[in-house]
């Protein structure tokens, strides 16, 4: 079991609000500045370049990937970290096609993320006229897989509905047709119990800012799974993903296995703070998260469905179909969000008219909930987001 | 006229070393910790999401990259920050090449950091065995531009050697024959004058924790000649590079200008890093940092061959045709640079013989200079490297 008094412990929240986009930048662990200050003090200022070996800078990307790993059903040395998770899908996205050379279809749903579309087209506009991206409606993806798709491309939860894709059954469809599966974990990570492994995903990426907490620009990760790992190539080919960096061979030779997906030097100063962070999932049970996560979305979705009958549930109402977020429709969504903030309730705004709330058990509790609720409820049956002294601040990430 | 001792007491150098490696990884700028303290606990921690327009996170890669702008000769507007170098050398040679369609060469030196040839060696591996990376002797370069060159993609300054090329000239000779230019500016930045407007670069890329003493895994720049700036493609179209990534557009427009080279989110915590770095340069007048950089890499050398006739000189002897390390070669080179650091003299190897010392006036003096020459020259009249006493320590990047 985990201790969710405990954990909410460890985080600076400050004085007054109920932070509900922990989905979009989640809070400072509190031992993050600290070690954040070791790695600037100490090991910058005390060992400059000798960092990379003495402090185990060069090393980290793929000891953290490790620690993210099992987090969501990764072997170890199958996870490792680095740049932003646009480039990760770029990377994943390039290695799947070039394992299903005589295909030239990516398949994905057209509420996927933008910038995992955005990728995809960039990819294709080098690769040539040929190749495709094809989108469908996230229910219509199970029927669109034919034996043209080369490769899956789906984010588990949709970051503007919560609304979550059955990876293991999708995975299963994919290949029963030889497509291979990119997932993108953004919004599942630290979400929700993950298992890639089981899924027999073939790459998955994501990201560490949001549910894991590890602070605004932390680097990205990327899983290829064991069976991949010798034959796929990282397209993205730059020398710490040389099978010896530091021999400065003119010639590409892709390291082993996940070490071939790192590109360039590693963002240090992000990665001693994702590492604080980390730290704190060390005493998390993925299923107790999940009961708490669940629990929580329920009582925000009873308590606004009660007392704001304006706020139409654009999340799945069942929760095994719903990641770790609830998200309502407004016509004036941008506003109440504003209003919201002004009075210390954080959620963020998708547009056209989604009002997003990520669940975070890890620091939320039932009295926070409470209060979104009933402030989300206040600023609705008096219309508060016509006062220009609740707009005071926005919130556009 | 720049005052070096006052930039000196700017940096957090260790007792008793001498640090010969500032073109690798810069020391830590005094400012830097406050300054990193402040982004993770006032703004991460106090601002939560708020800290993306309230402490100006989303601005930040285009506000430094207009401070290097002014260092390497580039308007406002035409540099912005992000990712790491590896990648931006991907995007340039990317936008460069769409930019000659019917043409299908790419042209470097084989002395040019492999990285960068590895990258380009992916790029063409997604673009088909029509296109080539062909490489020549660095001294060759110019014979070798004919029109069937798309992009002439070279490092300004050799890493082993820092042997410089003429910018000016060989942008001139590629535009003849109508070829593209992308200079990589690694170890130029912050380690000479540079203009790209005025040698007419079409694309430059740089890192920024060498010689702007950034902090490990600091941000990559790249720059976009003005003339380019609206019709170069970013390949890697990710959404912060879209022209309005907050309306989560399905489909991908190019922002404006240098806003397209944006990928993903930006490194936060290594951005307040940089941009403490950068205080230092506003100081610093590049004509005098030349010229003192001139002065003590001629000091260190003739030190050197009066001293120790075993080390020969592997960098240019004309200053001018040098950048801002001084570079030598011995058999047993590792062992020798290991033996100096076990002595506090630190400077790196480069396989296979290359023992190479970075010249950064900002922080080293005349007595620093002497005290290396002085230990470097008794490590090889005793031979000290055969002391495992000498060999505590190893620097490999």
């Amino acid at each position: 079991m985990t201790d969710f008094d405990a954990t909410r412990a460890l985080f600076q929240l400050p004085e007054g609000i109920v932070y509900l986009d922990g989905n979009s930048l989640g809070p400072l662990p509190k031992t993050a500045a600290a070690r954040i200050a070791r790695t600037v003090e100490a090991e910058w200022g005390g060992l400059l370049i000798g960092g990379w070996n003495e402090a185990g800078w060069m090393a980290q990307p793929a000891r953290l990937g490790d620690r993210i790993g099992r987090l969501i059903g990764a072997p170890a040395g199958s996870v490792v970290l680095g740049d932003t998770l646009s480039i990760k899908v770029y990377q994943a996205l390039a290695a799947a096609l070039a394992l299903r050379p005589e295909r030239r279809v990516i398949l994905s749903d057209d509420g996927n993320f933008p910038s995992d579309l955005y990728m995809a087209a960039g990819l294709i506009g080098l690769l040539g006229p040929d190749y495709e991206l094809r989108t469908v409606a996230p229910d219509a993806v199970a029927d669109a897989l034919t034996d043209e798709i080369a490769v899956l491309m789906l984010t588990e939860v949709d970051y503007r509905t919560g609304r979550r894709h059955d990876m293991a059954d999708l995975t299963r469809a994919a290949h029963r047709v030889g497509a291979l599966t990119v997932w993108d974990l953004a919004h599942s990570a630290g979400a929700l119990p993950v298992d890639v492994t089981a899924a027999q995903a073939d790459f998955a990426v994501g990201c560490t800012y949001k549910y894991l907490n590890g602070g605004p620009g932390a680097p990205a990760f990327i899983h290829v799974a064991p069976a991949h790992a010798e034959t796929a190539t990282p397209a993205l080919s730059g020398w710490l993903g040389h099978a010896a960096p530091f021999a400065f061979d003119p010639r590409y030779r892709p390291g082993t296995g996940i070490e071939r997906m790192r590109v360039g030097t590693p963002p240090v100063l992000q990665m001693a703070a994702l590492e604080a962070a980390l730290d704190i999932w060390e005493r998390v049970d993925m299923a107790a998260l999940r009961a708490r996560s669940i629990a929580l979305s329920e009582r925000l979705i009873a308590h606004i469905e009660a007392a704001c009958p304006d706020l139409t549930l654009a999340s799945p109402r069942d929760s095994a179909a719903r990641g770790s977020q609830v998200s309502f429709r407004h016509p004036d969504g941008y506003a109440v969000i504003r209003a919201a903030a002004a009075r210390g309730v954080i959620g963020d705004f998708r547009a056209p008219d989604i009002l997003r709330f990520g669940i975070t058990p890890l620091y939320l509790s039932e009295a926070d909930i409470d209060r979104a609720a009933t402030v989300l409820a206040e600023i609705i049956r008096r219309r508060l987001w016509d006062d220009p002294a609740y707009s005071a601040r926005a919130f556009v990430t």
